[in-house]
């Protein structure tokens, strides 16, 4: 079995998709990640689902599990308001992590060990610079304990 | 809205649990991750998807995608079948992180904040040492993206 044996559509953001979008995008059609694309299309960077909610957290409680506790319950209930147009591009953190990228001959094991390796519940498989689609935890996993 | 407001009923497995029984409980429920809970039934330690899959990744291959590559397709198939009855417990790494726990009063801030900070997308709810379920980055996004 390969990438492409387990190969599905996925849908894809921009890096000028505004957080909400792709926060929204997420949470309907339950997506473990997203696949963030550069203008010509290419995965420029993979975020697994709490890495999307990271984006909206405000960077003074990031870190700081104390500073998210003083927020009251309303305001607390209303952050990811506060966001209103800022874009992926500008929520990213600075720095770039390895990318969960597979080409269509990837076996389940090197799928296996990225996924494990970048924490990230989605692959791209992308063949010539051309993203052709994902590989998910949830289908390598269904086909894991299956054979 | 507090942690109380978004909990659900969340499987657990123990730290005797095969690794493969319990791939096989995250794969068939469709779990974004798994808490491994003591013999008292506190949680121990609580794995997102992808590091239950490391749990099944042999160690060779998890820090040097090379080694991947070069297991044959037959065996990369195979790659958990070799678990036999390996347990959580054998398997877990040895350094312990954050827990990703919370009482039931947390704001959906502090849990977005835990869930960001700790990579997890699942958060297990504890008030006096008891486990009382979970609350799931997909009931937090459902909500925070609707309100």
């Amino acid at each position: 079995m390969r990438a492409r044996d387990l190969l599905e559509d996925f849908p894809t953001v921009g890096l000028d998709t505004p957080v909400l979008e792709a926060a929204g995008l997420l949470a309907e059609q339950d997506l473990p990640g997203l696949i963030v694309v550069d203008a010509d299309g290419a995965p420029y960077t993979i975020l697994p689902g709490t890495q999307v909610l990271r984006l909206a957290v405000p960077r003074y409680c990031q870190d700081d599990p104390a500073l998210a506790r003083v927020v009251d319950e309303a305001h607390a209930d209303r952050f990811m308001r506060v966001l209103d147009d800022r874009t992926v591009r500008e929520a990213l953190p600075r720095e770039r992590r390895e990318l969960p990228v597979a080409d269509p001959d990837a076996t389940v094991l090197e799928l296996a060990a990225l996924m494990a390796r970048t924490h990230s519940p989605v692959v791209a498989v992308v063949a010539e610079g051309r993203l052709l689609g994902a590989v998910t935890l949830q289908a390598l996993m269904d086909r894991l304990v299956s054979t």
